[in-house]
């Protein structure tokens, strides 16, 4: 905020050269309207849908750094069979950061926004890799006295996507959860959940370091898609907490067919009539993330009474409406210290997100890396 | 009906030791009760629906006849791998045959019953491939004076499911309809009914000769997925009819997710807006056959607006409720001859449907081929 006019917003363009410019752009602060206000930004996670949009379907193998210390530039290759997918945004320079939040310094002149004035706030709405942001005064969440924007920048993507898993299950009629990637952020909230509110919870992981991360929580279903065991795992604590819906992070490959396959061995050991469509106990998985980029590939044993489908938070806030999204925000803000309390293993700013390095460990995933960007950093 | 007190019903029965056994057996004639009617079946299709109950998992090029012409014996090896898939019927003699069509020949004491004396009905309920059936008589339905009963046999699986797909398309919110193996006579009953209701139709083939067939029919949007042009012509269909929902009998390889994938396109090219999450038109696929038994792979290129699922005639009609099932089955019969009118390349016996050369050509599965069996005929 050198000059008090203009502050610094993360952007990503792809050029429909095939080249993907990472940079930050100088705006413009905005004058806040009558409802808005001005919210300084000081804390905005680095998630793993924030990544889609930041660095695209470019391959960061091939990323150069160039520009300044203050004004780093990176440049990476987007492959020609990924272009097609980019139509959308070529030649666009589009701002970053799904959620964050920070202090309202500015205003309008509603009551509204007025008496948010000084207010530590949480915002969700994109654009948050940049020192400043205006909302609507209505679309931020003013946060408990005593919470620093770091506590608060994370209010909005985990803990409703999790909170959506257990109201999608509620809504549809299952009555226990599987659950993949289970280590992650996102799985460790939804694993505090599960357990505040009795919920079965099966956890499948990669590892038995993510599956000590998650009994330590106090999973108590836990298994391993890497154990030579874990078809027979899986389907044992799907017949003990006969979860019939799932949420995979994962995507590609096998898994999430394993997942309906085991659900349907767990139904029959019950079923009473041979049907050779398979039980008739309808199976579900949501596929949310992309962790695999690899096909989807479903051996189909698992009859007939089965769906798959993609799982997007914000049109399930659409579909719940407005009161029922209220009061799953509320919970949030409740129990942010607790429940959906997240953990950063480093913090940077603007510039330091855009090193290498960084990029390279974003694109990583690693359970229990997470970055947190503060744009007012040394700013 | 040799001693008027037996009749003869076909059964299979896969054996724990992994044999699969057709035969004949001969059964008491049942005796209606005051509620019921004594059908004599007179013709009964071989759906492919059918096959999965006869033949199970068992390889048929393994399949050796004995026993005698009067009383054939096939049998055949269940590969070792699939036999876990067979648990629920293991060393259970099962009746086979979905649905058919005979005439009342004796009738329980109720007047519903004794209504239904001499007419001709059709069934549905399984162990139609039988010389006698006995009913409920609500669970029959009477046909048209001056209907055969192989002119009623097929009155419930293709017809109910064709009409089914068009009923879920309408309460799911979509406008137009895919299709796939699109010549099948369930395919050709599925054109009848979208050319007569104006509905659009993308009709998914798998040669020119498939092609020509539809054509014939007059229908309009007829693509060959074995052509270099596929991709573009599946499109350009889906972008003029707006089908955004697809019925599948394929299930095995990439055909499902080219629909998705075409479906994604053509609702980006009137998309305003970019979004890295994809089109929000949400498009849906059901699997409701497996000509191609390999694994569903999906190469997730459409967005995160997607499903697919499993979808059955059976679940469907008792989600939907009595009224508007009878609705449905109501069309049938008054089109009967025309919209829902059944092909049969050949009319066997009991006997002459155990021919190895004949359950050869059910494994086929080939358009235009199709079996009416007449548990009567010659008997």
């Amino acid at each position: 905020m050198a000059d008090n006019k203009t502050g610094l917003e993360l952007r990503s363009l792809i050029k429909k050269s095939g080249e993907l410019e990472l940079s930050l752009a100088s705006v413009p602060i905005p004058e806040p309207g009558p409802d808005e206000v001005l919210v300084r930004v000081e804390a905005s996670p680095m998630n793993p849908s924030d990544l889609g949009l930041l660095v695209g379907a470019a391959d960061m193998s091939t990323a150069r750094a160039s520009g300044t210390g203050d004004a780093p530039v990176v440049t990476a290759k987007v492959p020609e069979g990924a272009m097609k997918a980019m139509g959308g945004r070529l030649d666009e320079s589009m701002p970053v950061g799904n959620e964050g939040a920070g202090v309202v310094i500015k205003a309008g002149s509603s009551e509204a926004a007025q008496a948010l004035l000084g207010k530590t706030v949480a915002m969700i709405g994109g654009a948050m890799y940049a020192q400043y942001r205006c909302l609507k005064a209505r679309d931020v969440l003013p946060l408990p006295e005593g919470t620093t924007p770091a506590e608060g920048a994370s209010c909005f993507v985990n803990p409703l996507t999790s909170l959506g898993m257990v109201e999608t299950m509620r809504r549809e009629g299952h009555k226990a959860l599987v659950h993949t990637a289970a280590a992650s952020n996102l799985g460790q909230m939804l694993n505090k959940i599960c357990l505040k509110d009795g919920i079965g919870l099966v956890n499948i992981v990669r590892s038995t370091e993510q599956a000590d991360i998650l009994r330590k929580l106090g999973a108590k279903y836990v298994v391993d898609s890497t154990a030579s065991s874990f078809m027979d795992d899986l389907t044992n604590a799907l017949v003990e907490t006969g979860a019939t819906l799932a949420f995979d992070a994962i995507g590609g490959g096998r898994l999430a067919g394993q997942v309906l396959s085991g659900m349907e061995t767990a139904a029959n050991k019950t079923a009473k009539v041979y049907s050779r469509y398979g039980s008739s106990v309808h199976k579900q998985v949501y596929i949310y993330g992309a962790l695999d980029t690899r096909p989807t590939e479903l051996v189909r044993n698992f009859g007939m009474a089965w769906g798959i489908g993609g799982w997007l938070l914000f049109p399930f806030l659409m579909k719940i409406g407005a009161a029922d999204a209220a009061r799953l925000r509320q919970r949030v803000v409740g129990e942010l210290k607790t429940t959906f309390a997240s953990h950063y293993t480093k913090v940077v700013s603007l510039q330091e997100a855009l090193q290498l390095d960084h990029l390279a460990a974003y694109g990583r995933r690693a359970t229990g890396e997470k970055y947190l960007i503060n744009p007012n950093k040394g700013g």
